[in-house]
């Protein structure tokens, strides 16, 4: 930790910091600059009491920390690339995969017909919700049961490994019967309890960023995942909230650099909730495999318009069939297959 | 919900819109402007599917609801302010109410010493969390049932009720037990699991505004409560996320006129997290009771530096009864007791 | 500075870190810690070139500025409040001060109209935007000299001092002659060739924040005023962008006890930009003369519906006149005139 | 214009807004829904006063604008893509160009070498900031006209076209003479009165995207150029401000599509402003490639480490042309030069 003085102190006040800090498990270091006094209070963040409530010090102009907060997500501590293996598919390897399939699980029919589509255009990975967060009450709030086992039929007959997202503690169980991909939703990126117990079915976690979560904040969230003896994590950007309102949320693929930079986990990358609308996701889809992205996640309805949530970002199915073909110069491009 | 429609579209094109309205339910009422065509879709919006899938169609430019989403929680539906009555004390009504306490419950000592300290300086309800929600899984997660047995000791002692985080499922009952006012923390305000659960107990809830939560989502996530049939709902703003770095959040303090006009549902004002930083924390709750706030939520602690959580933020015994006497003025020009 | 270097370097990489450090004319410190060897570099940062450079390279993790940016308009370099005398209207002073008028001057009977009604409810000084920043080319851009003649009219007849928006360097000999304050608005903030224009006139500068500035760069906007010489300086919150979209910005109150800690220059609050809704301009106005703000600007208009800018968020002559009514007991409670 | 009225008005109440809605020269057309009655207030948005000042009234709940407010920018009014012609560099055609060099012209030794380099790899247009807006007053403002004329050497030496920013109205006559583009900085993109005067140079214009400016604000500002008479107008990207802090901003490369769907104008990409962080600009670069923009804008420093400006942000020579290697094949797989 690093704590800036305020200039003029008395003897006395300053050496009230440093007791202080001595008190709370660090070796207090002081440098004199030209305008101001620092301290580097030397000792492990993660295992001392944080500084940072000095500075309501009237002493204390800011408290800075050193260290990450973030280990085991790290590339510090695990500097090669991890890799999950879901039912054969690796993601985070040189083969780049994708995962498809509606926003809401709704039907056999509409469930089938799409897992066949997108798997003839060659995807690998079924998405589908059979449990869904709706910001109103008055909402579809998804099949729940029984949409997981039309999941699972469809793996059965298409081979196709399944994600579904599990949004209550009180379903993990449930879920991670039918799921071979637990993914934490945006809204519930920061609900602990959910990511602790997630984590504890060893199944694979896709954690999607929160609408406004710092990159370090995400970091964190995942580090939970790991801490609790998971190594099977992938991040997911699916856009942040910002003030432009023309999307219903900006696409920060900037997350794929930053991610590949700071942590060994492989990153996803969601366009249809990124832009919230199907006509920019073949764009946003090149982007992220340029960018270096692992796999993508990619809303796909047989009839968008009658979608029974979030249809305007749905592709249909011969969109998704041009969309994967678009991508193979980008895939080749960057290396992968 | 109102439909535009692109320019120039031949006749089929735009019957092929007009019938899609008509399949989904809604009665199509067609307005033709200077340079656009625009469809007023006439139907519930509650009832029938969105049209908001529309615009992915190639004729279409944008769809625009008209209703409010809302209902329980609006003033429309119950034009008088609601009260809560907590262990006698009112919420929403003439007196002003204060909710002060430590942002962590840390020991006997620590949350004794502070519930008689904000009772004597003019506090009704003591705060503390017995289970605390944090950012790195190597932070401090709160006491846990030793916490809300402190809590209910406290209460046992002073007469104060309790207001205390429940961010669990699997802690409901035991965190209902002991709680007089179960609080929704930022994180999981669109936990929609949780807010359910919560809602089931019949206890007062107060519900925190996520970090990146629009009015309207605000609104809607207090409708999952009230519509499990719990009318005991307060809300707090405990400042939103912006770009600024010089605080911890901005605190929205419009949000006081705003859901006084939304909806019947008191609101309550969180500065310590809104600030971050305790000498923020007097000039934020003078304007939290000029402008209308019907109670505060003010985390004070005996010892700010060596708090277990968020010392930056919590305010000394003795700033808190100097808050509460600067407040005095303003609670009496805003017509309050 | 403080430089955080990456762990595990060689002696030689991390000599040629402390070479280039000396080379930029700091005296480097070298602390170790348990996880990171933290460099203090010591030198004045504002006569030295940055060191935020060193960032960029592969040995370095972060770094981090100690000093403030801004001098001059810090409470650090001038303890006292400052105050700004306007034709005899004290800014900064004992008396709370209020500026209202149209959002445009449209007509002498307009503007002579709102002049005397807010100065019969207590205004002091009148505000009129003679020329326009207008977001698209095709909305009305102000009456221009007109406007400035008309504002310079209605100080005659009324004797209220003049505050109008200054939008172009063209214009700075034009718009000085006239006004009394030159308002420098939001979308102009870091237009810095205009505020060295203005602060060079010597007439008092209203330093609007911009849109999307963080505190510490609206600081340093108002820098580049003192810097030129020009002590008059009040700086004016007006809502910042964030993604709500109830209102039309988000109005950060705390900008008031933050101004008030950092510098020494009068505060000023604009509610109806700040709220874009002429019903919530009352709550606005009430929490910030509750907070410690010195003075309001109010758009004010005898009918808004037909105003020829920003209608909506305009008050009638009567709403202001009540609002100013409304004040008394808040002004009185804040210890002001 | 849409209206959206109050439940439960007298008739009074609504004849009132329907007269008004005819005073300002619409024609109303009243749908009656089943919550809520609309008006469709026929006529031209852009030759009328807005209705939004009825938001005001007690009456009304909304008003929602139909029509786009930018014409000449939008894809409506010119369907095919525009070009721009520099120096026989045409940009927004099927070969993609790169613009580089250093943030600030620093010395002829510095220039020049960047130049030789730059377009060695590939560029074929020189930047160059030779007025530097700056964040606060004491650091670098730039060369000034010095670096003008070491531009203009430049371009001699190698043929370059050169971009340099035009940051105020005194400078146009002056930059117009050097540049063959004039770039409009982020904080200037709402300087309307910058706009005017650059357009009127008549000079190909790059109008960068303001911090926190919403797309259709940035057409707007767009449409003020070719309003003005000039149609040489490229928008240029470089990041908008989020509450991220990793890095300087946050790069919305999703405006790739958006500005290809609006507007007939070419669209350009900033990565090093966008990142803020030069390891994170190759990716970056690809991104924007593979989204389909027609060019990118790079700050190259043969020593960034010892930049007068932004040096964590420029990449070196040799890291210039690695990323101009790195880029060919994603160039070829989106189908240009």
């Amino acid at each position: 930790m690093i704590v800036v003085l305020k200039p003029n102190l008395t003897k006395k006040e300053e050496a009230a910091v440093l007791k202080e800090i001595r008190k709370l498990g660090y070796k207090p270091h002081v440098m004199r600059g030209v305008e101001r006094t620092v301290i580097g209070a030397i000792g492990d963040e993660r295992n001392h009491p944080t500084l940072e409530a000095l500075s309501a010090w009237p002493q204390v102009e800011k408290v800075m920390p050193v260290q990450q907060r973030y280990k085991l997500v790290s590339r510090e501590s695990h500097p090669a690339n991890s890799t999950i293996n879901v039912r054969g598919a690796l993601i985070g390897g040189k083969k780049f995969q994708v995962m498809a399939g509606p926003c809401s699980v709704e039907s056999e029919t509409q469930l089938m017909t799409t897992a066949e589509a997108v798997k003839a255009a060659g995807a690998t990975i079924l998405r589908g919700g059979a449990f869904k967060p709706r910001t109103s009450p008055y909402e579809f709030q998804g099949l729940g049961l029984k949409g997981l086992k039309l999941l699972a039929k469809a793996r059965q007959a298409t081979g196709l490994a399944i994600i579904t997202e599990l949004l209550s503690e009180d379903h993990v169980d449930m879920v991670a019967e039918y799921a071979d991909i637990l993914q934490i939703g945006a809204r519930n990126a920061q609900n602990f309890q959910l990511l602790i117990a997630a984590a504890k079915t060893g199944k694979p976690i896709l954690l999607k960023r929160g609408l406004s979560m710092k990159i370090e904040e995400w970091l964190l969230a995942g580090e939970y995942v790991l801490a609790n003896e998971n190594p099977n994590l992938m991040f997911c950007e699916r856009g942040i909230r910002t003030f432009e309102t023309y999307t219903r949320n900006t696409l920060d693929l900037g997350t794929i650099p930053i991610i590949k930079r700071e942590s060994h986990c492989p990153i996803v990358i969601d366009p249809s909730q990124g832009a919230g609308r199907a006509s920019l996701v073949e764009a946003m889809c090149k982007g992220a495999v340029a960018m270096g992205a692992d796999a993508l996640l990619i809303e796909v309805h047989p009839n968008p318009a009658e979608a029974w949530s979030d249809g305007a970002q749905q592709v249909s199915l011969a969109g998704f069939a041009k969309i994967m073909e678009a991508l193979k110069p980008f895939i080749a491009a960057a290396g992968r297959e």
